[in-house]
């Protein structure tokens, strides 16, 4: 593991092309770090100045003293490649490149140059294209952020990462106004060099984190993430991810099924909940997260996690039932106790169930009784009230509401605070001194739901995966097989109908016929399978059949020969795929096999390594498991023989290089005690796709 | 068609039950018409009183002039039954009550009693347990509605109705922050008589209305709805429905599978889909579409309709396109003039695709040529610009907004503005002053994202079903069966094995067996159903043993015989079913049949009458759609005759209102040519459920 403590909390900040004039890019960050009390020693690298605002100048680089932390390259594009060389020479432990002009722009070779530096040289370098970072609790402003002209974010718990820098900005403009803690941010660009998952390995090993927060457009090395957040996990800390480019990731061009189901979008979702990271749709939705984490921490397993609700509306409590259920979070019914304190209060016509209507049928103090008796139940861990001005005089309330949420904090409890109608929410000031009591305050009842059942699924129970047994790489595509100890279905591959016949006599009529090419990946398209094949005389004539159909499908194919195999009864088709995902690495795929693996898309994705339990749950997960485990009166199918086959395989296909994709189409699940056995296996090696 | 228009613009009010003290609830309604301007004839009925604010009281109902429009009831739930009758004697049209305590609390008799008079006397009720109407282009103010002691919203195009009064008071005091216009709004309460789709079907055929807007908990007659749906989009106006309560709506209680599958929320969704009814998740949405249809009324469907994006963030530009390909929004590409122009002011390294990321490479003069070099662009109807104070002055940037806007609307074109961050959002009185100047406004892209897309959603061609064809009203299952011309397999029903096997050697092997008893409703977890029987000893067999396992199963079960039928290879099973929602009437379900009725839940419910296209549509939208239509080189199957046999089918339902739910499962759908056939059948007459 690499330390990015001097990154990230530098002792010496060199400021390479600094600017006298704090209104260009290249002179905010000395009068940010003069500005918010930044304690080590700032050097501004200028030929033409003796000293910036009081501070002496370096003339060059190689001026510098050897001990430089971070260097912050304020030079546009042209002159990085040298600046980051001189850094490096000079003994520079890190540097951040501001300057676009790279990759994005379609200049790949240079920013290539930087990349091969930092490997050559051993400085660490964030950006080139990017706002540089920001670590509030020692005034470390190596930014040119628009933002800290207005205000530095509090410090706090809060880790965020951003691939785009202006999202980032906007995202510290919420910082402020929300009054939400932020541990730093850094703004991470091109990632020529330190991409966000180096720095959440970091944050990891930060006790000041509790939350990683990151905006993701696309993961270099994201083979790491399953590890990284399985060790957050273990360390009790939450990740949440805002990633875009749903709508532009497509589908694969891939030889095998797997590879053709792997929208990349698909394996993004299915690899993140196996990793038990939270994913968010906008940025609103990231910040509520970050605010809930900020506030409350990260939950505990202890003590009541139930929503108890107070608002005037009976309608809104049914829409915000609604939108606890999407997320999983519990509105418990109130004891007998809590029930009778309530109907002391309210009108016999209104129910004292959860969500509690009060109408307008209570006065200021009958309104916080009902508040205190909710607050007080002991499945209640969050109180939200959901304030209205039609009914609630806000000044009034706001003392009562910081007494409230004190009381709640004292009790392990927490305040949570919404209203009727978004157009009717406290003023930025009264809401900030709600919050700084402790309370999550947000416009909508929704949101309030969302933050809290996001927070709450960070501490939900997931079985870890094991790490995967060892596997030798193999070699040819029979090794790969017989290492992965795949179950094939005995099978006789014949060049003339005669033997075919023969085989089929001795080993059992019904039969299947499959042509084998190695030009042809998907048979059924080339009416080159025939099922059920009763005798003699029919396999002669779906041989000849099948013969003419394969011509006209695909003329040029090579015809290897035609395999016998017999005809298995019973049991469920399942498809199992191996492919790498060139973001996240050698995955695993299983779904519904045969004909459904088109038709339905019922398909789960696991990053590998993978455990027996992940595939089984992953299994579990299909639309059609009930089928796996006995539907309608069927008999249930060995599962765990399918499960103990594919984990082989991914094993093997973990530690084997050579092999860049395999399908098993179908694996045949048998019933129970029957094993599973693969009707058919297309194993594509590196760089050898066929051809069709 | 029932007129209210005495209801909704009422020449004369009475309020019984008026008090003085503007402070309470039977004050303000007076007070209110007087504030806003109410030009027509007010009477308040109160015998303590001889006038309240200088209007002359009636000291009773009966002392009322006899052509009463409105009587506004503000009495508590002990006065109402008595004063509605008295009002209905003394010749008053419409009668509005706002007391709770009626079938809300547990006193369904009460509320009975109003319906009963609006029955027997022709009075028409709103309520009771309801908030009361408004009508701001006449100043009508039927209402206590706490929100008017703030403000009026302004007169306007939307029509909103609310089953629930609190949160129809949050969203006029959204309507007055936004400064969105209204047509009207009635708060419908317990709709012992007037319930909201009557007030739509007003709506439609008011030419004031462009939206009708609906937060809905439960509909009475909602087997209106696909009519009242069809309607308002022949007379170009929208429906959009915020409902409530999915967390609630369980599945219902029913023998057939089609009731089973019937999970009310399921229904409804679809069935709003058939109508073309706009649905949102939450207020804010609600709010969001209202506000693109004030601004931009009904779509037109000439003029371009793409989106063209202009933001400081190439990120938030992902995460617009990510939005945009959610509602189906498009973001077209540039013209080459068009680009060339934005090329002329960004520099070489920025795209000019769209979105178009400005970064911070503008000034004011730049960048007001990027967005009107957007909003030219021919492709583009709408100009979503997308402010930060982090890059734009505000205050400076206004006028030209408004400006632009103008511009914009002079091109039949639209202007939307939003911010790449919702904590930067242009003040209150400077967003509605943009709002005047005819923009949209919301605080993320998101939104606006949604709002525009949602609203080209109703313009977007939706075939007409044709009404159903006549079908007369049957007696027996029999009979149903027989009208409804349901294409059933051969079959004989037997009593003994050897009967069995004989008919088996007529008809041919393979046969199927399967048990027939009105006591059990599903065969196969009975053990009742042995397929692919090939020869007379194994129909002996399996006769044994079906015998076995159905006395265990059910052993009191009335065994009517044992059936045998040829079994048929080849085709896709789909289930078909009849069945009554209790919200919306007569419905059909179609979708995947056999073991995957259970297990896929892959159904679509229509609403009947349904036409053939509408069936084809609702089959097309089936997961298992490519098998019906050829999956994988496989002939397409006859589509055609299943909708014929199921529109049949759907029409005889229809008519047949002995027959409470009604099963195919499965209708085999034979390969092209074949037709299609009923493997089994459940008919279910009204109120005799069998048992198992």
């Amino acid at each position: 593991m690499s330390d990015l403590t001097r990154l990230l909390r530098p002792a010496s900040i060199a400021l390479v092309g600094a600017s006298p004039d704090a209104t260009k890019l290249a002179g905010r960050p000395l009068a940010y770090l003069k500005r918010y009390g930044y304690q080590g020693r700032i050097h501004p690298v200028n030929p033409k100045h003796a000293a910036i605002d009081g501070v002496a100048c370096s003339p060059s680089i190689q001026a510098l003293p050897r001990d430089i932390d971070l260097a912050l390259i304020l030079l546009p594009a042209h002159g990085v490649v040298q600046a980051l060389e001189e850094c490096a020479q000079q003994g520079v432990a890190t540097a951040i490149s501001i300057a676009g002009g790279f990759a994005e722009a379609g200049a790949a070779d240079e920013q290539h140059k930087l990349t091969a530096i930092c490997q050559r040289t051993g400085i660490r370098l964030v950006g080139p294209n990017c706002v540089g970072l920001l670590h509030p609790a020692h005034g470390i402003t190596a930014t040119f952020s628009s933002e800290l002209k207005n205000a530095m974010p509090r410090p706090g718990k809060v880790a965020l990462f951003t691939q785009s820098g202006a999202l980032g900005n906007s995202l510290l403009q919420s910082f402020n106004d929300l009054g939400l803690g932020l541990a730093y941010w850094v703004s991470t660009g091109n990632e020529a060099d330190i991409g966000v998952l180096e720095l959440v390995e970091h944050a990891i090993s930060d006790d000041g984190v509790e939350l990683i927060a990151l905006y993701v457009e696309g993961l270099k090395q994201g083979h790491r993430l399953l590890d990284l957040a399985r060790r957050a996990r273990a360390a009790g800390k939450a990740i949440v991810v805002l990633r875009s480019g749903r709508s532009q990731l497509g589908r694969a061009a891939a030889v095998s099924h797997t590879g053709k189901l792997a929208g990349a979008w698909k394996v993004w979702c299915d690899v993140a909940a196996q990793a038990g990271i939270l994913t968010v749709d906008n940025l609103d939705q990231l910040l509520d997260v970050a605010t809930a984490f900020d506030l409350f921490g990260y939950p505990s397993r202890d003590g009541a996690a139930g929503l108890g609700v107070l608002t005037i509306s009976g309608g809104l409590g049914v829409l915000i039932s609604d939108a606890a259920a999407d997320v999983g979070l519990e509105l418990p019914a109130f004891t007998a106790q809590t029930q009778a304190a309530l109907r002391s209060v309210l009108p016999p016509q209104m129910s004292v169930a959860n969500p509690v209507d009060t109408a307008l049928f209570t006065d200021e103090k009958g309104y916080s009784l009902c508040a205190e008796t909710v607050l007080h139940d002991p499945a209640i861990g969050t109180l939200l009230l959901v304030l209205t001005r039609l009914a609630h005089d806000y000044t009034a309330l706001l003392p009562w509401l910081e007494r409230l949420s004190g009381e709640a904090r004292a009790m392990g409890k927490r305040l949570a605070v919404s209203y009727l109608s978004s157009s009717d929410t406290l003023g930025a000031p009264e809401r900030r001194q709600l919050v700084r009591a402790g309370a999550l305050v947000l416009p909508t009842a929704e949101r309030v739901v969302g933050a809290i059942g996001r927070r709450a699924m960070a501490a939900r129970v997931l079985p870890a995966g094991e790490s995967a047994g060892a596997a030798a790489a193999g070699g040819t595509v029979e090794d790969f097989l017989a290492q992965a100890r795949v179950p094939l279905v005995s099978e006789g591959v014949f060049g003339d109908v005669a033997a075919a016949c023969a085989f089929a006599d001795t080993h059992g009529y019904p039969v299947v016929l499959k042509v084998v090419s190695p030009d042809i990946a998907h048979k059924s398209e080339a009416g080159g399978v025939a099922l059920n094949i009763a005798d003699a005389a029919a396999l002669q004539a779906a041989w000849a059949r099948m013969q003419q159909s394969v011509a006209a499908y695909a003329p040029q194919a090579r015809i290897t020969g035609y395999a016998v195999q017999p005809m298995l009864r019973g049991g469920f088709e399942l498809i199992v795929g191996c492919s790498v995902d060139p973001e996240l690495g050698r995955v695993l795929m299983v779904g519904a096999g045969g004909i459904w693996a088109e038709v339905l898309d019922d398909v789960r994705f696991l990053a590998l390594p993978a455990s027996p339990d992940e595939i089984t749950r992953a299994l579990d997960s299909l639309r059609v498991a009930p089928i796996l485990r006995g539907a309608r009166g069927q008999a249930p199918l060995d599962v765990s023989a399918a499960v103990a086959a594919i984990h082989r395989l991914a094993c093997q296909f973990h530690a084997d290089t050579g092999v860049a994709e395999v399908d098993l189409n179908p694996l045949l699940v048998r019933p129970h005690g029957q094993g599973a056995v693969a009707l058919d296996v297309l194993v594509v090696p590196v760089s050898s796709p066929p051809k069709e």
